[in-house]
């Protein structure tokens, strides 16, 4: 199994452009952006990643998840793995100190995150269930959650899942039928299915804590009549004591491509007397409350994307550098090289590299945003960046798990034959990224959110908000003469840009039309944003303090990522822009019967 | 296992559009191509491809192949298929009738084993061996291997192979080490190893035949000095009887993401006494006789990603009519519909559909054109017709592969969630299609071959060919009213190929950072061709004969497949032109230890 190592360098000229924009922007938020202390992390965050994370990767592949008469096995490594991921306290790195966290910033946590889903994505995924569940249990800002459901959560001594999805019930929550009854007490049973449970059930923690959709009985149709409800797989006393198991059964679980060592659950609730669940919220406003866990879960499916991108890059990066085959074209015909030295392979790994790094970027990027929210007063500009977390977040979901997937059948591309067999491992990284752009909203859910809430309802502004931050980071590339010449390229993509949301506003084609181009659109302010980050990034590398803190040839190489992007990759927009200028119509007309006969 | 139907309106349409051209083109190609014929068989080819090949692709995908003291054992259920396979004569469809053949068009038997291709990959690639051995055998026009070797190979008794590949010679062949010592009676023994040999062992047939290149003692260093050699599992006598087991041992089996029901093996010659082996063709020109054979596997791998497009296609086009989810846009908030009737959904469907009918179009002509070629006596148009060949080769084998594994990649996203479950059926599919672009020459040696052989050596002739060909489909779409606004479009696409070419001929660039676009150049004159062949189809949509034939509404919905295309994927050529024009050099200069950090 190839080694990974956390891409160190990267994460800390993140960490300084961060700081520096931090300084720049919001002070408050530099105070506590410790420089030091984010190095400190990220080094004994790539031990834990090497050191335990990584070696159960395959083996958990290998065994999958395995249910006896109720309970789910995962494969036996994960027990101690368990024990010491959350001894070690990384679930509440960025969870607030009140809580038991360590209140660090999020664009911080966003480092030690990847590293988790670049060495363990299907582990990894159970510790974020607790993040994302404490944040939405956070936001009810109930003191009734803290003790000891917080607590425990934060904590990792119990864990945690998500239970949205029914048989009838996927992408359109609406059709959610699982029923609430309430009891004298205050408490409510639950009656129903939910499938595509990840970590539904398993013996890793001594308790489940779940948050289900559900509908009351007087609750109106659709989505409007959900209902939010905590239920424990154990349920809990006054004292905060196990007692009997609840009235939820695990009745199988799913034989998948990929994150092959997460069990995804089939639960049945409320098989005997009803599963034991506390109302979290008012009434009926159960899926506003949902979408903070689900927000969550986007953003860190986004950076899981980094992650397992990054992975297929390192191992790519491994085996071009190590296999030798054939001469390098113009050079001596008798010299074998290692296959990185030929120019589609150095093509691929650039690719993969530059889209990585950009991916990183936008991520941690939105993580900063969001802390800086948490750290802004000034209402004009807390409007503005909450408009831009509310158009950057499908896009970085949708984009980047799109270009994760992408990228890990790329890096099978490098290995060549010896990608497409298992023992190299690359192989099941691209089985694990084909979830990325499906679960926690596919590409098609989060491209209808863009356009629909995020463009149309709102005319275009939080648009408008992100191509303003776009179009200020293409002045500064003319001061530099290595990356003058990108300032036209992504000036003409910034402006193709525009002409498209111009053309989705004032449109006359039909409703249905403009949604069937959702998905380029996404993908449009996808390259875009990839190409802002990059370019930003290669202004940054050009100060001296950049240089200072990662030497010049790092920095150099930096902008070297940017000029690839643009010459090889930003011409992508013209391309969208015509297709989301002009198209949509010939996928209206097209007759089911016989076009897709 | 949702059910596969052959895409008989498709096929049949192809079939009068081949017929048609033939008429127009090559009277005497046209003699043989009979329609009626034509549809008799693929009927049966469906009946077969249904009843008998779908039934155990599951099960192979699971069984896998199993390796046991030497002898490979794949799935029980492939016996009765194997004989049942070889009884029906499928083998030689399109051989010649001197070998026991039926000596039917290429373009006939495409058809046929595009259906083998959909319901059972990893099966058919045993029967595709053969043919592609027996096209090898026949063209070194040698009496010696009529009996036993082609009358065996062409019925099927015997299973054939094409060992080329050693653990440090896979993509460059130069690197071949396998020795071949000569004998006093004439023949060789053949010592060293051979690696990824698809159906290297297994007990389906009564012998093997493998085709092996290997070195004389005193050939030259590199390509030039590598010779083809014939050698069989079982010897055989004067009489054809099988004798003792030759010196060849299977010692290892992979472990593969897909094809899984295929052995892939690694197989030791000479280990004992060496094994037995006879010269094929002159020495040192095995390179070349092998390329018969490795050309029509290139050929059959493109039309393998056909088969597994229109696979992808089917699964998600069914999935797409049966699961009801959510409201259409624009529409009753509380009728829920077919996802098929969501805007992206339907995008993604036409993507499919319009890209496999494409691909089809681009395999079916590529025979035609072969076919042709034999009926041919005129110098210059046969001159032509090979440049025309030359260069669609590596553009269907490298352009069809990629779209193919894109496509079972995007028919999983039409699932959601349920695609990414093995049960559905469609993630096999996708793990199948990976190898596509991988075996028979990579992607990367595809866009090589374009650019080196068939663009820069010729100085652009073969390319001119084919851009007046695809020019020539211009002219008809304006007679149309419905296809009139697609000629501008058509154009506006091929100048940007003219001009891609041209850049690329006329380059200051160096030679590493043409190479480095070599990709990009191919995937244009994929995206291209498949305008042209859909462009042309549309055309001969809107003839009296077609729609007689097929039906108005049939050839209604061909038109607006090239609709779709014309307006959702033809733009691309204009983005990937622009990285032919100027990419590259940010490629070769990005410095491998810190821009590949």
């Amino acid at each position: 199994m190839p080694a990974y190592q956390a891409p160190l360098h990267d994460m800390r000229f993140m960490a300084h452009y961060l700081k520096h924009y931090a300084d720049k922007q919001c002070p408050p938020l530099a105070d506590v952006f410790d420089l030091d202390l984010f190095h400190a992390i990220v080094v004994e965050a790539d031990r834990f990643a090497q050191g335990m994370m990584q070696p159960s990767n395959r083996i958990a592949d290998e065994f999958g998840a395995q249910l006896h008469e109720g309970t789910v096995h995962t494969t036996p490594e994960w027990h101690p793995l368990y024990t010491q991921f959350i001894e070690s306290g990384w679930i509440g790195l960025a969870l607030p100190e009140a809580q038991g966290g360590q209140g660090l910033p999020r664009s911080f946590a966003r480092a030690v995150w990847e590293m988790w889903y670049s060495t363990n994505l299907a582990f990894s995924m159970l510790p974020q269930l607790n993040v994302a569940q404490a944040e939405a249990l956070i936001a009810t800002a109930d003191p009734r959650w803290h003790q000891p459901w917080l607590e425990k959560i934060v904590s990792g001594q119990w864990a945690a899942t998500m239970d949205l999805t029914e048989p009838q019930a996927g992408s359109d929550l609406a059709a959610t039928t699982m029923r609430a009854e309430p009891q004298t007490d205050g408490s409510y049973r639950l009656f129903g299915q939910k499938i595509y449970i990840s970590f539904g059930e398993h013996e890793l923690a001594e308790n489940i804590v779940h948050l289900v959709l559900a509908r009351l009985p007087d609750a109106p149709a659709g989505h409007h009549g959900l209902s939010l409800f905590l239920a424990p797989k154990y349920l809990v006393d006054e004292q905060g004591q196990l007692g009997a198991k609840n009235d939820i059964a695990c009745v199988s679980i799913e034989d998948k491509l990929g994150i092959r060592g997460s069990p995804t659950c089939t639960l049945i609730y409320g098989d005997n007397q009803g599963a034991t669940a506390y109302l979290v919220g008012a009434p009926n406003q159960g899926l506003a409350q949902m979408f903070v866990m689900m927000n969550e879960a986007r953003q860190a499916v986004a950076l899981q994307a980094v992650g397992v991108s990054e992975k297929a890059y390192q191992l790519a990066r491994q085996f071009a550098r190590e296999r030798v085959q054939g001469a390098v074209v113009g050079q001596d015909p008798a010299t074998v090289q290692p296959i990185m030295h030929h120019p589609d392979v150095k093509r691929m790994l650039l690719e993969l590299r530059s889209t990585t790094f950009a991916m990183r970027a936008l991520c941690y990027s939105l993580g900063a945003y969001v802390d800086q929210l948490e750290h802004t007063t000034d209402a004009k500009q807390k409007k503005q960046l909450e408009q831009l977390v509310d158009v950057l977040l499908p896009v970085a979901k949708g984009w980047c798990t799109e270009k994760a997937s992408y990228n890990s059948a790329l890096a099978v591309q490098v290995f060549g034959g010896m990608g497409y067999v298992e023992e190299t491992g690359i192989a099941q990284v691209m089985r694990d990224a084909r979830i990325l752009p499906i679960f926690e909203g596919t590409t098609g859910i989060q491209a209808k959110d863009l356009l629909g809430r995020k463009l149309l309802r709102d005319k275009g502004q939080s648009l408008a908000v992100l191509l303003q931050h776009i179009e200020r980071s293409i002045a500064p590339l003319t001061q530099y003469p290595s990356l003058a010449a990108t300032a036209d390229l992504l000036q003409r993509a910034v402006d193709a840009g525009r002409a498209s949301v111009e053309s989705l506003l004032t449109s006359s084609r039909s409703l249905y039309s403009l949604f069937a181009v959702s998905v380029p659109l996404l993908e449009l302010l996808g390259v875009l944003s990839a190409a802002w980050q990059l370019a930003q990034l290669a202004v940054f590398a050009n100060q001296a303090s950049a240089q200072a803190a990662e030497g010049q040839e790092y920095c150099v190489g930096v902008q070297q990522l940017w000029l690839y992007y643009a010459t090889h990759q930003l011409p992508t927009v013209h391309a969208l822009a015509q297709v989301v200028q002009s198209g949509g119509t010939a996928i209206e007309q097209a007759d089911f019967d016989w076009a897709l006969i």
